[in-house]
């Protein structure tokens, strides 16, 4: 298996080794071969090739069968142009190679709950998988621009009804496997976006009648996720409000650094990286949480090679190892162990075999 | 000072009552002479007229000194097309008036903060004000529409410099009365509109050298916002994010029931609600919280009429109620004693004076 790696900025390629060193562990125990070619992104390739996105990288990606990133950006870009900015890295590789559903899993480690700012009976036992759409709406929609004398500006949110249909369908498909709830989240009391989106859900639950629909509006969303987390199993919604709902929802557990994410297609390809930044105030320290990152790995074999086996091992092997007590500089546990990143990810390969 | 009464559904009725009982109590009290009239909106106008927003309505709104809104909508009218619901009455009034600013203030109440979902040190002294936009963008912005095939749909987020200006001014004088801190909320690694938005708050700041201004992103907001709750003073952000995060912020002290709602213009004319719904099922049973409701009513006194003394009166009679241990159904107070609608307003009366 092909594996492109995307350190980019910060902590990015610290991370990046820590889960590379537990992927060669598990190709060895399983017999798989897995190949590494690292590629730049974002701030890191603007300083090195003068674009947040080089050529190369896109191309290397799209021979690819799964990539990993670290994460993009830092105060050093903030005040380059728009267009040039490190998170046109993330954008653009998003978009050029079509990974159009982002999925985040948002769930608990036992030993670290306490660290939740919710009230431990509240946030217990829930366990929910955000999927976004990722390629679509505001975030791409034209025309993105200004009047001519800057007195006016637009931006759009489009979306085509297959756009809906195939991110829709991926809910629905993820609640199958889980416990056959979505919730799909919507602005249908203004957007027409949104009623086309709310049709189509109601005409895709036809076909998935062991999953139970149920439709929440974005604000009232933004409540529930606080109030009542463990409700939720699957949510599925459009870009902007899965990007802010998203986040919302990583930090209900009080372990942002633990959080993995995926952005995948049709057909089985994915970039996968931590739901954390760049953290660029601790990089090159030796202490960042490289599970994040590890954990997005998991999702990769699961995912992208079908290694469901090979997935929980090491979903298993990290949650041990915070049971053991074995935490970075960013967690707490109680009587437990602060190690560094390299510490860390040897425990957790003590802990896979 | 003539007021417009609008209940609209389910126990609209019930807390605009007791609104103005306790306004006719502050009259008497400091000497002022209020006038009410009372028209129809949202569900109940639609039953009543055949429109969510009855030409009446709008002509009576159109001369009043301030309006008193109950709540819209409810499952009765979940089936009748989108342009006749109940929330058109609502986004019709805001914007035919012009109330382009909504103030939300969150602030929690002693005796309810064991109700916060949050963990009591994550939400004690947390007081924010959310000044959201209110007339413009994704709300208001053409097309709005789907393809003639039904294959396609757009939404327009559009604002012009001049509904910036005057919102992010109402911001920077909100925040220059209290800790003079502003939070600016914007997408700007993404929506041309927020680079915009970011440009005329950076332009603002040098007028107001006694307010810290920070720029936030709006998922980073929603994550902080239940993170560190406590490090906000005024937020000010366009109006879909504003929904979003007002809403999420509501719920945080534990005590929706108590929030009130303003929506203003530069004039002073302004529309007063509570924060939460219009609550169906326990409608007409005399159990509903009219806090919220008669905290509006205190608003409105303040920002509509400039009476300080009397809104704060209020406002303490309030508070001092349920420090007294009196909570309607909705809330739970420890050694507290639960009452009704109408009760719950007598207490307010008797330590009005
Ligand atoms: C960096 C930014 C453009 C990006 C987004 O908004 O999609 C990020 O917030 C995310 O969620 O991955
Ligand atoms: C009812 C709805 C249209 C409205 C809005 O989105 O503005 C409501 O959520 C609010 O915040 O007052």
């Amino acid at each position: 298996k092909q594996i492109i790696l995307l350190p980019g900025d910060g902590i990015g390629r610290e991370i990046i080794d820590s889960a590379k060193v537990v992927l060669n562990s598990v190709a060895t125990e399983f017999g798989h071969e897995f190949t590494f070619h690292q590629h730049a992104i974002g701030g890191d390739a603007i300083d090195r090739f003068g674009t947040p996105l080089p050529d190369d990288t896109v191309k290397a990606c799209r021979n690819a069968d799964a990539i990993l990133l670290g994460a993009v950006g830092g105060p050093k870009w903030d005040t380059v142009p728009a267009k040039m900015r490190p998170e046109k890295g993330l954008l653009g590789i998003r978009k050029s190679l079509g990974l159009f559903a982002n999925l985040r899993p948002v769930k608990g480690f036992k030993p670290l709950l306490h660290a939740s700012p919710l009230k431990e009976e509240i946030i217990n036992n829930s366990d929910i998988l955000i999927v976004r759409e990722l390629t679509g709406g505001l975030y791409f929609g034209t025309p993105s621009e200004r009047t001519e004398d800057g007195n006016a500006v637009v931006d759009t949110l489009s979306y085509t009804r297959f756009e809906m249909e195939r991110i829709i369908e991926k809910g629905f498909e993820s609640a199958r496997i889980r416990r056959k709830h979505l919730t799909s989240v919507d602005k249908a009391n203004v957007l027409e976006s949104s009623r086309l989106w709310r049709e189509i859900v109601n005409e895709k639950a036809k076909d998935y009648p062991d999953v139970t629909v149920e439709h929440v509006l974005v604000d009232a969303c933004a409540m529930k996720l606080i109030t009542n987390p463990s409700e939720f199993d699957v949510i599925v919604t459009e870009n902007l409000f899965g990007d802010i709902l998203s986040d919302e929802a990583s930090v209900l557990t009080g372990s942002l650094g633990m959080l993995p994410s995926a952005s995948v297609r049709t057909d089985g390809v994915g970039l996968y990286e931590p739901v954390h930044g760049s953290a660029p105030d601790i990089a090159g320290r030796g202490i960042c949480n490289p599970l994040g990152m590890i954990l997005s790995a998991a999702l990769m074999l699961r995912f992208s090679f079908g290694m469901e086996e090979e997935a929980s091992e090491i979903e298993r092997a990290v949650g041990a190892c915070l049971e053991q007590g074995y935490h970075t500089a960013d967690l707490r546990i109680k009587d437990g162990k602060q190690v560094g990143t390299k510490e860390i990810t040897e425990i957790v390969l003590e802990n896979l075999t």
